[in-house]
């Protein structure tokens, strides 16, 4: 596979906006693995720290699914929630900012600011909808590339991230192998399993058949009427495949809305507190994201397979040839640690430095966002130990 | 709590037909957990081998969520699938229907015989639908007593059953403890746990958002039309659950419908094969089972707590005095093994003889329907173990 480089067209200088979303609109169409032509496609960025001068010192983040270029920082204007990371990146953090020129960008297909199903069409003016093409995880880092070239990134330090955002990282460290110093991909896969495709598929199902869907050309009809049960209803599976038995039986057990159901009868009402919770997540999600961005990235890790087109897995992964530490979580029903230890193995088994660090954490998937105390320091320690 | 306990109506007679679909009509009126009170109900069962002049010999087997009287035999007549547990039960097979009387009928709330949701409301003779009551386990096993007393069997030699069916079994022997001689629960729970409730709230969620479901008024609106998208939803979830990550992958990896997709592009079109089997599963549920069963059933599991009005779970479980076989599946995700060990460890506690087999199986849940060779000799044991 030829590695296709635009030229670098920018370059961060300090006194540029820090820790604010910029955008950086290409300067060249974007050519999707699917066979499709993005004429126009916008990024939306954010950084935090300094880019050194010899441009070493920069590290990528890579969000997950419904996570945005805010990895850090409080909610407010086009930041609907506080950053993703907030634990983990910032001054004096696991992930330093008064020592790495940290980035993160919203993924193609995304909907807080990078070009995806909601944005113009270029042709008339009107959302994607429907149009939008089928993006894959390299279609994703091959944008986040030209962000880099534009920012005179032309090595990352290292990139980093979790679930999706581990499948950017991999993608990195095999289609750009010059332009990764070392990787961390956390509590994520090389190629989607057929329980997560399953996962995957059935949210699909319950966004496609929400009668506000209308085909994915759903903006215009009756805005702020899109398939909200739908996408409610597709957040709440991933949910529980987030988190754990463990957790859900310690915070919720059998508590009913309203009072304890194993001291009174049965009522028709009556609700569970992890269905309360459930809910929550799903209208909450629909408050913040929209359905076809849902869509669009989910199917872009159902086919994510670092071996697509690359004669194998092993022929794939030997592109691999960094230090990488990979993450996992003892307790993920997602991306299970026998996944994570999968990628210590191949890589060192074809000599490359690959270290294993199991979160002890009931948590679940989800660990990598709340143990930051478990997932911080082996970040810290693994950075410092690259030249 | 009072058992309250209907007069005998009649007993198996030799020559009464087997291995068939019978329908008894109960004299009295059914009052359930919630308040509501049923004023005619049937029960469908079937039988399989005689009943012994003392009666000793009768064993009950309860039917999980989609499942049904039909244990054993062909499908036909009644029967759109071959006995569920045709591999376990028959002349010969480890529940030998040539030793015991083997009894199973469909459960209250269901559709395949018993009075449930689709079934003619005595004042007007339409179908209940919304308005039939939430009903729980204990409501179903209340109903099984009365069969038993048609039959004649004052106290079963066994009473078994998985997943949902093992829910009746442990009801069966808090409710009425001198109604058994030994249980064998299978692959479920004592107290339904936070992420059982979770995932079963999903499915509802879909069907209840369904257009088709109409407020579970869908029957006469357009017959043949009901929530078929949203039960066939419900069922993907519930089928991942059933099943493991491990034979997931052994079965599907990543494998397209049309060829594999590691060699080729990517296409708007393609669908995985593990997509395709999920929506298979969906499609042929919705041919042989109602939404509001599904739902009435879900909602039953959902409240099953053996502790509920008797003074928490230690007090419940000491009501438990007879011999119990309880079985777990090593990858079940949904029943994990720990709940069926709880079963055991609260049970010899008390002084009770409890024994736990683990069936080492990849197929998780359902395993309890696939692994008959490591289910069944368990139960042979245990059946010929009990005076």
């Amino acid at each position: 596979m030829t590695i296709d480089l635009p030229p670098v067209t920018g370059a961060w200088r300090a006194g540029d906006p820090v820790g604010e979303r910029r955008f950086l609109r290409l300067d060249r169409k974007v050519a999707v693995d699917g066979g499709d032509v993005l004429d126009e496609v916008e990024i939306a960025f954010e950084t935090w720290g300094e880019l050194n001068s010899d441009a070493s010192n920069a590290v990528l983040l890579c969000h997950a699914w419904t996570g945005d270029s805010h990895a850090a920082g409080r909610a407010g204007d086009g930041h609907p929630t506080p950053g993703w990371w907030e634990t983990v990146v910032g001054p004096g953090r696991a992930i330093d900012t008064d020592r790495w020129f940290v980035v993160c960008s919203n993924v193609l297909g995304g909907c807080q600011g990078t070009t995806g199903p909601a944005s113009p069409h270029p042709t008339d003016g009107r959302a994607y909808g429907s149009r939008f093409p089928v993006v894959t995880i390299r279609d994703m880092v091959r944008v986040q590339a030209r962000l880099a070239d534009h920012l005179g990134v032309r090595r990352w330090h290292s990139v980093i991230g979790g679930s999706m955002g581990g499948m950017q990282v991999l993608e990195w460290a095999v289609t750009f192998p010059d332009r990764v110093r070392s990787i961390v991909p956390i509590a994520t896969c090389l190629q989607a399993s057929a329980q997560q495709i399953a996962w995957e598929s059935i949210g699909r199902r319950a966004i496609l058949h929400d009668p506000n869907f209308r085909g994915g050309d759903y903006y215009e009809a009756r805005p702020g009427h899109g398939p909200h049960q739908g996408l409610s209803t597709a957040r709440m599976v991933a949910q529980v495949t987030f988190r754990s038995d463990n957790v859900f039986t310690e915070k919720f057990g059998r508590d009913v809305v309203g009072g304890s159901e194993t001291l009174g009868g049965v009522s028709r009402d009556q609700r569970f507190e992890v269905e309360r919770y459930l809910e929550y997540h799903g209208d909450k999600l629909v408050q913040r994201f929209d359905a076809n961005s849902y869509l669009v990235i989910g199917r872009a890790m159902d086919l994510h397979d670092v071996a697509r087109g690359r004669g194998g897995l092993e022929a794939a992964v030997k592109r691999i040839v960094v230090p990488t530490l990979t993450i996992g979580i003892v307790s993920d029903i997602l991306y299970p640690a026998y996944q994570q230890i999968q990628i210590r193995d191949l890589l060192n088994a074809h000599g490359v430095r690959a270290e294993y660090v199991e979160v002890d954490s009931p948590h679940g998937h989800d660990a990598f966002l709340i143990d930051f105390d478990q997932v911080g320091p082996p970040i810290t320690r693994f950075l410092d130990s690259i030249d």
